[in-house]
């Protein structure tokens, strides 16, 4: 199995509802250091997982939807708890999305899946990882 | 899959019997790193793997148990040889017992597996994936 | 020229105002994660710079009063631009003034500056470096 | 599953040929920093996946083959295009070869599986995970 | 004393003519991890050392001059030994120049010297402090 | 200014005596990573601080002597209580010894200073800087 991985980040405002989050109910914010990986089975036909450019490039459109934000004012993720989980579900599956609307170009159909972790400090961090069997 | 991991450390000193360690056959020491990764398919009821602040409090709890200490004078380590591989590993089952026993929440049968990395230096690790199925 | 180096970090909200800050001006938020740095040109009676444990507990007091919350809505923190540099200067101050009140011990005359760097992301961070003479 | 992980580095030089890779089809080079892991169910007789001194030893005469050399001119590597994956993939063989050949002891049939990751810098890697079955 | 910091990188090839350096005599090449630190006694009129966005791309600007190329065919460099030394020093007087001429605004009057870090590995690194006194 | 920092790394046992130390009274251990720094005004005949290699193995050499021991047992350090800051001390000036009898070669009157930072964890460490002047 094949893999690269990109790195960038984003820096949000949000809060998190309910007692369970102790200190973090409060309007608080973060940095999240992204890494994004693809995984693959066999490299296309330039000999790479993917184009790493483009890669990094979708990964930047997509941290460019939610960075210099408050989390809480968002349409789109109204009623939604943003903790680190679900943020990493989102940035995953909106870069899937990405992908499969060719934004890599249109060799995808070997992308077997897509992990995103996102680093909220030197000690913590959060991952999701999202297959993409169907998106070609 | 999604995943959270929390980072912590301890300083202990060990000494490895059998010429096959070589130098570090000799009392000597480290400092352990320690990543603790909780893999889950689904999330809690609260949209996190687990309580963040419980998680590295019940890592806290083992890693204090052995830091500060000579582990070739603890009762409970006599007989091993303290490898990096073998302490990752009762790092992983001291922690997999106390999420078994509620220390996360009642919330953890949907917990699937622990992973522990011990980072012994800025060149080498050694890390343990134990299976939390049955900790309900 | 002796020095000791404690890392913990914080999380907040907070708004850049002003068109210099583009879309910093918004609503957003970081993770710093705060490396704090003392100096001295001689160790203490106990061969150290500094209890290293005091000065970390020092430092989460000084972090624990801003972390989780909207810098923005902070009375301390009025009519301030909180840049990473003014935020920087701001711990620095605050715990030189803990450090002179005696919370690492009475053997304080021996320090000669304080550095505080606060690492916003992987590639970028701003710092301060405060003077400590006289803080006997 | 167990696992140890080794950190060494190679420093080369290279192109990428087709305007695929943009400014990479110029002759530049690199620093890689890289990762090998392996991984076992089980531990060997000594209570490790292998011996770490003869593993980094290894890897280090697998890096040594190619570091310090502009890989466009290296008969073994004619007609390959080294992209970072292409490369993970080349130390991951040489590196599973010697193995088999015994160079980290005759214990190995317990080995599953080798990883190697090869960063090109602090915001990009790529890896390849090479199966150990049958390297007995 | 304030400081900010950026990072960057570039990826080179380039060979170390002389005995001296060994194997670094052959063609090879790096990936050089750029921090770049402004240090100023006071803030400028925003609250900051410089403006971090035009900071951050001028020293895009300067490393991208060097980028993707084989140093060893460099008109601008000829006659040079492109150590990690004298590059860092290179990309300190380049982009010094750059700050004098007002790429990062018109208030550059405070900043009192430029650091340049060349991360050549995880392991080694070189810089280059220069003063900006009189860049005015 | 120029610099040059190389890293290496040992691992130790040692208990620091006294209650002011509080756990680590008992018996424990580190694994201290190191960088040594060189700071020299100009450049020596071959455009460098000194010859990294000489410099990596000279430190090398001196971490040798420690590692792999227990402190409390070495009697070079006998009657010292081994802090990060006194250790950090020790391998400075073993090793600006080294630099004074040769070891890097014969142009060392350029070196101005040595840094030498012990990293004993994640989140601390300590250093001693040590003025070269009349080395020569």
């Amino acid at each position: 199995m094949f893999s690269v991985t990109v790195r960038d980040r984003m820096m949000v405002a949000h809060s998190l509802a309910g007692t369970f989050f102790g200190p973090a109910q409060r309007l608080h914010g973060a940095t999240y250091v992204v890494d994004a990986t693809l995984r693959a089975p066999v490299l296309d036909s330039h000999g790479v997982v993917a184009d790493i450019g483009a890669f990094g490039h979708a990964l930047r459109e997509v941290l460019g939807e939610l960075e210099y934000r408050n989390l809480d004012d968002e349409p789109a993720l109204d009623g939604l708890v943003t903790t680190t989980e679900v943020l990493a579900k989102i940035v995953a599956e909106r870069l899937a999305r990405r992908i499969s609307a060719g934004e890599l170009g249109t060799e995808h159909a070997h992308l077997q899946e897509l992990e995103i972790l996102l680093h909220e400090s030197d000690i913590a961090r959060a991952g999701y990882v999202h297959g993409l069997t169907g998106t070609t």
